[in-house]
């Protein structure tokens, strides 16, 4: 018998009907002599709905009120579906985050889960129930409701996975694995079979929208094996795990791409110590992320500071930027929000070189200019013009071979 | 400075603009110096919404779930009433029912309070805070979330009025008060001024639907000065109190009427022990409420009985009764569900007699039968053909002089 967490979002919850067949596939596992844990979001389109009446009413973002509202979305579906698996014959129960006490800290809108009770879970399912509980909230320890932050829900399946031990948390979503790269682009793209924690990372932090970042963090964290596939088709979907010796054959697992940052040069900056850190002082006080940032070799006592932003925090960093500028008395300040960046990920690269030889090669024989470059251990990032984003997906995807069987790639 | 409870229903928070004229009222009473606490129901429409998708999924009532379901109503009004009064300037914090600890039984969909927790909100109020708490909703002892059944929210704010100590607790409704009879039907019907704790208890019992009767119980219990107003226009209502010596200088306070019951008559029962014990058996075994009850006289050996059903129970009742019937060798049964119950009310009648007569006469002289009549310390019921319910009612309220001042009113 093994302790398998569902979760499903809030498409697969988005109608009576679909709770329903939601229903159909907890029993399923159920039937199988398994205890099941099922964390479902709000029924799509729900939480907009809530989110606009908070609009509505207050003229101003009011955390603690917001995480109440928004909520009440999730209590809906755990309910529903409880109901449902019950109607189908097999005993569930609901529970919100408050009531197994998903302990968090008090940062509305984005808390983070420090514990998990587990006791009562267990009780249940040691009786027989399927457990349905909230994903996307949980209670601070004043008693106040708090919430994950978009995409919630990812991260309460694995935080309940790993307080109960689960054998698996299996993520079910609108695609049916994690691919190579994103098939809407690459056609050649192909299903992963498995992915390390620190590549599924990487391809989260970098632009993939599959999984939560913290979810995925979590789930390292406490090694909790993941699986992502389909709610609506069978597969057996992408399983996150710990690197395997065989995963180091691989030098590139996956490529990802993010299209939603800029980029700003500062040109002429006096090359003198404290200088940089009074421009990115600045960006730090008005909450602006700072990703890529590169500095060229001083010439004449001078350097240019380039960097790339959210695209959403773009004009307020130009903005910011103004004052600092002209107190460290640099010369230019140069925009440009029509970059992308794009990614090779695979914890291969560790004892493989050439990665980013190949990478460089393949996107300078189709003309493709590299304008920035940064590297970790697991990953190479290049910023390129936004309109070649998927030209460079497509080369690299046919560079590294991704389409073909590990065994087959002949480039390594 | 006083401490003030407000409660509005779902009309009174259906829309965001609605919302909005909630918090002015809330922060007016809040302007005048006073502590103020509002409870609000869930916006209108959306109960009906919630439970219309607890019967999509479930093939039958699960009241656990539904409760989780159907209480996230409150949830959102609430989070969105705070934000609004915030907005507006005044600090305000929402609680759920669990939050505050609305402790109650375990008896889900129509739980009953045992214990209200003031001190949080006590320190919100001392902070300058308006306190906004969701009706209807509660937490039993396991922390499951219960609530209180329709109309629960008059009876959470009395029980927060009680629990606080609160001065008073403004009920804002559809209605300006309390009045005489249904104003819809008699024209000349006027608003009371204020009505005992008894006779309000009366009234809701006997169909007047604008109070909650649990609410009306607890406030009577708990001594708390309840006033029944508008939330659309300027007015000061009716308000509930412990009898006063002018009270009793008027026998009749108000006429109510219920036409959602119905009449069987058992006829030729053996006129032997227990006999009757078996019908009524019966139906509390069934779960059918018998109200009133009435047993001939009996002539040889043999009697028959009447009583009274709520009519959503005068079929089940009357397929339930043909077991005993047969066991009790009774002649025949006889059903009618088409009755009136017209009552006259007031704490007045314990020091007056005549008000049955009067009674009596002014419906004989109209030629309106009477089928059954009970009565009590301050209430006299009549049931009669419905059809004649709206003419009784302005007979009544006529021969009692309800329309006059007290002091005007020249029968007693």
């Amino acid at each position: 018998m093994a302790l398998i967490v569902q979760k499903f979002g809030g498409t697969s919850v988005g109608s009576v009907e679909r709770i329903k067949n939601v229903a159909s596939q907890a029993i399923a596992e159920h039937k199988k002599g398994n205890q099941v844990i099922v964390t479902v979001s709000a029924m799509s389109g729900e939480t907009n709905r809530l989110v606009a009446l908070t609009e509505g009413v207050a003229g101003y973002m009011q955390k603690r009120e917001y995480d109440v509202v928004v909520s009440a979305g999730e209590q809906v579906s755990i309910g529903l579906l409880s109901m449902a698996i019950k109607s189908m014959g097999t005993p569930a129960k609901s529970y919100l985050g408050w009531q197994v006490r998903f302990l968090t800290d008090s940062s509305f809108t984005k808390a983070r889960i420090r514990n998990v009770e587990s006791e009562r879970i267990q009780k249940d399912l040691d009786a027989g129930h399927i457990v349905v509980v909230a994903g996307f909230q949980g209670i601070d320890s004043e008693g106040n409701i708090t919430t994950l932050g978009r995409g919630g829900s990812d991260t309460s399946a694995v935080a309940l996975a790993a307080a109960l031990k689960a054998d698996r948390c299996d993520i079910f979503t609108d695609v049916d694995g994690v691919y190579t790269t994103d098939p809407r682009i690459v056609s050649k793209a192909t299903r992963l079979e498995q992915i390390s924690y620190d590549e599924m990372l990487e391809m989260a932090s970098l632009g993939s929208k599959v999984l939560q970042t913290r979810s995925v963090e979590l789930a390292k964290k406490y090694s909790v094996p993941v699986r992502v596939l389909s709610s609506m088709e069978e597969g057996g979907g992408t399983l996150l795990t710990k690197e395997s010796k065989e995963m180091e054959h691989v030098m590139v697992s996956g490529l990802a791409h993010n299209k939603d940052e800029a980029k700003i040069t500062i040109q002429g900056v006096p090359d003198t110590p404290g200088i940089v850190a009074t421009i990115f002082g600045a960006l730090a006080d008005a909450n602006v992320n700072v990703d890529m940032i590169l500095q060229n070799v001083s010439a004449r006592g001078e350097t240019d500071v380039t960097f790339t932003v959210p695209s959403s925090d773009y004009k307020e960093a130009m903005d910011v930027l103004i004052g600092p500028m002209n107190q460290v008395k640099a010369k230019s300040i140069k925009g440009n929000p029509d970059i992308a960046k794009v990614s090779a990920i695979g914890v291969g690269m560790r004892s493989h070189s050439g990665v980013a030889q190949r990478m460089f090669k393949a996107l300078a024989d189709e003309g493709i200019n590299i304008q920035m470059i940064s590297t970790s251990e697991i990953k190479v990032s290049v910023v390129i013009d936004q309109k070649y984003t998927e030209l460079a997906l497509r080369v690299l995807h046919d560079a590294f071979e991704l389409d073909k069987d590990i065994g087959d790639r002949v480039y390594s």
